[in-house]
């Protein structure tokens, strides 16, 4: 019996990465050695005090039903802590506690968006984005990155000229997701003032906004007019190494916040009651660990981008944030006579067992785009590995 | 500025009995004593040997992400659980991990139902059956119970009645919340013959079936044809006393199920890493503390229905499974000379902090529906409150 599907499945996407990541432990099975830059997951373990704190709350009796928009110990400390590192002034009702930050994606769009409204959202980019505006019948306008001396920057050419009076919707991601890309004040300052002329609702996804390993992180939400008109996705995973826990949150006008957890009522109920007594100890507890992360991760970064540039055709920056590293192979896919970058992703992890992804599991390259990007996630894998993995990819490209 | 929300907002519903737990809490906030008979929730803590196998599982680091639809490990044990305990023969893949029961709801409606498709649902029933099918453009048939000697039943009239060529999905919750309401055998293979004869795809909600209290639970999913149609929603919640946890899945067909774990991956990516962990310790683990839950829950429930049974005007069956008394009401409303069923609900908790829901918190009334019932839920006060508050509405009934 074949299934009558919903017509809506066909305009899902997913995460192409995902195959990758199969595709890695396949080969891994033949004893091949597998080096992971293809993980967007961290290979460090979640802080002791958090670790406690959960075992506590479970020991507790934390175990019933919570409020769908989450405890209020924990929408008060996120609400307390996102006003002082993004200069806004919330209490809890700013606050709907998620399992995890991508649910936010999702819920602000169905949210904010009629079917035909068109959404900006990056390409390259997250690619849940695009998923989601499809499924919900949006018109996704898609735009770039300009590599810059300075790293990614955004083309904020492509945002106005796509801008009609569709338009209602802008996804930024700064620190970004693939590229690193990060926006300087003018450059936030420039976007913020044309969200605010074309009364465009924001979903900003700060989910790399404490991965910056120079400077302290900056919200479009801080500018005047803004917040009022963004939702910022938090997420624990990557600050507190707690991808697998599962802990997030929407934050923004507490009119939307509401209408996002009514999401909840209707889908998960809640988020797992002492995993947000682990999510209070995070935000109140000991910075040491996370200090030590961004310390661990920097050395990586470092590390792999010194090899990169040692290879023949690959050029790369050194970014500021994220802990991915988003390498140009346009020359050496020429040396090569390659035309995929697909191509050049399966010789190099059947050759030397360096797993990554390319510019292509972020979205479908968009029209005259040129240069041929991989992206290397250093989150996974130690820095004895890199310099293994990578010494091994450098000797094949020469 | 005033948000300009998506229309589709409008179609979503809520719980209403949440402001009925929110008016009990501010109630109570007076000094007065309030009994909850309005939570579906336990006040019987996880069993010890989940507890400690989630404590392993997170000191173990099982703290990254997992697959989508869930650790292998759980869902094999779930396939060779369900399929001894309903008859079938199933596989890891007919298994995708959930957050909770709650989200197996949406998937299954957004996966299989077109806007404009017919879905037959339950009313009196979980409200959220009907929010899930508003919000995704269906169109809702609600059908009724009839009740009779032997409890509640299915109104099978009211379905075949209400079957056209656009009906494509038809809910059942079997060990029904809030009647309680059970199919014997006949009653189930004659609903699985309309469905296989109208070509329709089955959501089967069994977040009661392990909550029985002299029998065993029967699936409709083990009727030839049938579970090549039908998704079961299965939940932790109840039989491991789980709720806070958040861990169900949705179990069915291998195509089915793949369509749902694709949701996994555009919202909640996967559920809590360590918290599948503590399920498999769950299915695998002793029964002792079950049996022993069931046992106080049948002792709260005879003790309930005796005394709601002296109270003049009220009349109510003892039912086999879930943790809810359905009572009619409609004679002691007649003698207060009260219409509305929010007035009695009002009147009791005011008057003696008995706090409960009514059938009005389960839809809208069917048209001709002329009985009056309120909702008891025993799983979240003990044996001696129960005796207490009831007492206390049995003097102001007379």
């Amino acid at each position: 019996m074949s299934i009558r599907f919903a017509e809506r499945n066909k305009r899902l996407g997913t995460e192409t990465a995902f195959a990758v990541g199969a595709e890695a432990a396949q080969f891994s099975l033949t004893g091949a050695r597998v080096y992971p830059f293809h993980l967007g997951d961290l290979n460090i373990p979640t802080p002791e005090h958090i670790v406690e704190a959960a075992i506590r709350a479970i020991r507790e009796g934390k175990t019933g039903y919570c409020p769908t928009p989450g405890i209020l110990p924990l929408r008060e400390a996120l609400a307390e802590d996102i006003s002082r590192s993004r200069d806004l002034n919330l209490d809890a009702g700013n606050v709907s506690i998620q399992t995890g930050g991508k649910p936010v994606i999702g819920k602000f769009i169905m949210t904010l968006m009629n079917p035909g409204d068109e959404v900006l959202y990056p390409n390259p980019g997250y690619p849940i984005y695009e998923s989601m505006i499809n499924f919900h019948e949006g018109v996704g306008k898609p735009y770039g990155f300009r590599e810059t001396e300075k790293g990614f920057a955004l083309d904020l050419d492509a945002i106005e000229r796509q801008i009609s009076p569709k338009t209602k919707l802008l996804i930024y991601n700064n620190y970004h997701n693939p590229t690193s890309a990060e926006s300087d004040e003018e450059e936030m300052k420039r976007l913020a003032d044309i969200c605010l002329k074309h009364n465009l609702y924001v979903l900003s996804d700060e989910a790399y906004f404490d991965m910056l390993y120079d400077s302290k992180g900056m919200s479009i939400s801080r500018f005047p007019g803004l917040f009022e008109r963004t939702v910022i996705l938090f997420t624990f995973s990557k600050k507190f190494a707690m991808t697998g826990w599962r802990l997030g949150a929407a934050i923004g006008p507490k009119e939307i916040i509401d209408a996002i957890s009514l999401f909840n009522v209707n889908d998960e109920s809640c988020t797992n009651h002492f995993v947000q007594w682990a999510g209070l100890a995070a935000i109140k507890g000991p910075m040491e660990p996370y200090r030590e992360m961004l310390k661990t991760l920097k050395e990586r970064r470092d590390t792999s981008v010194e090899i990169l540039n040692q290879m023949k055709g690959i050029s790369v920056g050194k970014p500021n944030s994220t802990f991915y590293l988003f390498a140009n192979i346009t020359a050496a896919m020429k040396d090569l006579g390659m035309q995929d970058v697909e191509d050049f992703r399966k010789q190099v992890l059947y050759k030397t067992g360096v797993s990554f992804t390319t510019r292509n599991h972020f979205g479908t390259p968009l029209p005259g785009e040129k240069q041929k990007y991989i992206r290397l996630a250093y989150s996974g894998i130690n820095t004895s590995d890199i310099r293994e993995g990578l010494g091994k990819m450098k000797e094949l490209l020469g």
